[in-house]
């Protein structure tokens, strides 16, 4: 990968903003970080930021292409279904220890395209099981953690596929720069007003309590219902360990959990989605007291049809999140390919599982107690977009009374 | 790095031969390998043939020089201390679940010679505690496993100084295919052979049950007890999980463990050595009762003298073992500053812990029951080189009688 490309100092700004303001990296403490191979340049800075700050071990998982396909082109049955359980014990000890995460986000988009979906699928479900045991940490906001995002020369092809691959990565590279806040002599100050904003979003939201909110727009005519006691955030916000992060460095969302059961109509996708190395596109699907009964898609619909039927709660909301059609990312007009960008670029919906945190008082909670409010629970957790200009919202009061949230794409109130 | 200076068809062919007759990887199992990142190529080979074999899970861990380098260059006090205990939990979890270990050995061998020796005595000695619980797996020989190596460029760059660094790559890959056997159109027959040689060499020195070794030559006059019930052995073994495994590609030593109460005299080393990233040599100690009582070298000192003192199995030897000066290894004339090289070009004892399938029935036996015959313990075990066309050794039997093993460094039996 051609080194000047990206320019050196704005990518070491990157990798500060990521440990400083995305993960909030403190003294003594540990750092599990997952990488692609492709992302090795970036990583090395990393890690040098977060020894900076006073990390005690930082540690890497690197993942590579190659040995991921692999298993693909040569494994066995028995490889289909294999993954490294010890490895995921081993992070959640880590994480249990309070170790920091971070996840460099450059994967390739389409690496498993041209695999079988079954197998795609069965190797997914049998990663993801062992993973549970490392990923409730996560999805608990148990300890600080964050993404962020190298522009990776497959990843760059893929966006960009009629540049040169100097020039697409020099232009993913500059549209990653920007999202991320650091194209701007003080980032972390820029990154503290940002917050501020988004924060004011949440409020508002929260003031309001809805009971749903109503979704509408081509193809779209969709009623979320919110879980009981749910709770809107956005932006930075406190682990349960004490420490305040910014889980995604980009982010311009607000979100909160809808209610399992309650969710009622049709919706129509508006971005391609990047999955399991896959694209999916022209997601249709028609949703019933929660459940997804009917789903169809344009592209990769094998892939997704897979994917809602990794187990219950994979058919059913775990996040609602609102972004407006003016946010920088999607005014960059750029298809990313990786949902850490796109779905800042619009509403969007997740299927899968919640976030305790998006319920009052959800870190104290039970799972029971939480499944009791409206929280979905399942293996996956896969945003997609439904936000675009042509999209209006409205928050539905409880006595049935609507009032106009989004207006063509735009924050109405 | 260069491609076209390794020949692609035998790196794979080393591949194949390091997961068939190395690991012998059985269907079904998990693989954990480890390799420095600048083996990548090499890695990426070992996970087909690993998947072609039938595994269920291929997983590395990759270690990097300039992550490495950043904890010395950035970290703070903690980091000097600090280790990944949560990754090597896993790894134990792995291992105790029956999943092959591989290595692949390419480091850089003077990667941390510009560090200061307090520093990287620190960060070795963090390493290594945290390491405990995975490397027991490895030391009782639970489960099978096998080092590989890869002619990486740093490591290539150290062996030949003066050569281009393809021209370097090169010459150690064809080194690194001679002395692994995979010049030759059955390896796998070859290494049969190979086995078979090694296995009567330990047969007979099996049968002679020695007391002693007594080595002599320029600057060594040692009298190395062996222990209680010792056990020779050299080449394949069978792993306690029942699978015959060649621990090193290459191998020629045959090795038993030494009485860690039972060693007196002096001894010179006659080959360099590098350890954690910096060149030893010129090692003079002189031993009592088992304990090394007087220590120096020319060069890397500071380095031998912290390696000692780690604890208090470090100043006593863990292994002896016999290599004949005309091995193939011995017989290239390189010093590769790669102990899994270096040791199978010379007669080497190592300082620190012993191998229990060296003991008979070592297997079954408890901690205390092995110390009890005089296998020695400890966090570390580091080889060293001894032999040499010089050397000469007698076994010394139970009444005295000495009975010559080794005249002017072959074997003389």
């Amino acid at each position: 990968m051609p080194k000047s490309a990206i320019d050196p100092i704005k990518l070491e700004r990157l990798a500060e903003v990521a440990i400083e303001v995305g993960v909030n990296l403190q003294e003594g403490q540990n750092l599990i970080v997952t990488s692609p191979m492709s992302a090795l340049p970036f990583a090395r800075l990393v890690a040098a930021a977060a020894y900076k700050k006073g990390a005690r071990d930082v540690t890497f998982l690197f993942n590579d292409d190659e040995i991921a396909l692999a298993r693909y082109r040569h494994g066995s049955e028995a490889a289909l279904d294999g993954a490294p359980e010890w490895l995921f014990k081993g992070f959640a000890e880590g994480l249990e220890n309070n170790a920091a995460r971070m996840a460099i986000s450059a994967a390739n988009p389409t690496l498993l395209s041209e695999q079988d979906p079954d197998k795609v699928s069965r190797v997914n479900r049998a990663n993801l099981a062992a993973a549970k045991p490392a990923m409730k940490y996560i999805s608990n906001f148990d300890i600080n953690w964050s993404i962020a995002a190298y522009p990776s020369a497959p990843w760059a092809k893929q966006v960009f596929p009629d540049l040169p691959e100097e020039e697409a990565i020099e232009k993913l590279a500059d549209a990653i720069f920007a999202a991320s806040r650091i194209d701007n002599n003080d980032p972390v100050a820029a990154w503290a007003k940002h917050n501020a904003e988004l924060q004011s979003r949440s409020d508002w939201l929260n003031e309001m309590r809805f009971d749903a909110l109503h979704f509408t727009g081509p193809g779209t005519d969709l009623t979320v219902g919110l879980a009981d006691d749910h709770l809107w955030t956005g932006g930075s916000a406190p682990s349960k360990n004490g420490v305040t992060c910014n889980p995604n460095i980009p982010t311009e969302e607000v979100f909160t959990t809808p209610h399992a059961q309650r969710v009622n109509g049709v919706v129509r996708s508006t971005k391609p989605l990047a999955h399991l190395g896959t694209i999916i596109d022209g997601i249709e699907v028609r949703f019933e007291d929660g459940k997804i009964v009917e789903a169809k898609a344009t592209k990769g619909e094998a892939v997704f049809l897979k994917m809602i039927s990794s187990d219950e709660g994979a058919s059913r909301l775990g996040e609602v999140a609102l972004v407006p059609h003016s946010s920088p990312i999607s005014q960059t007009g750029i298809l990313f390919y990786n949902t850490l960008f796109d779905e800042n670029a619009a509403c969007h919906i997740a299927l899968g599982q919640c976030y305790a945190e998006c319920i009052v008082d959800g870190h104290h909670l039970s799972k029971e107690q939480i499944v009791e409010k409206g929280g979905n629970q399942s293996i996956i957790h896969v945003d997609w977009m439904i936000g675009s200009a042509e999209i209006d919202i409205d928050g539905i009061k409880h006595d049935g009374t609507p009032v106009p949230v989004f207006r063509k794409g735009e924050w109405a109130h």
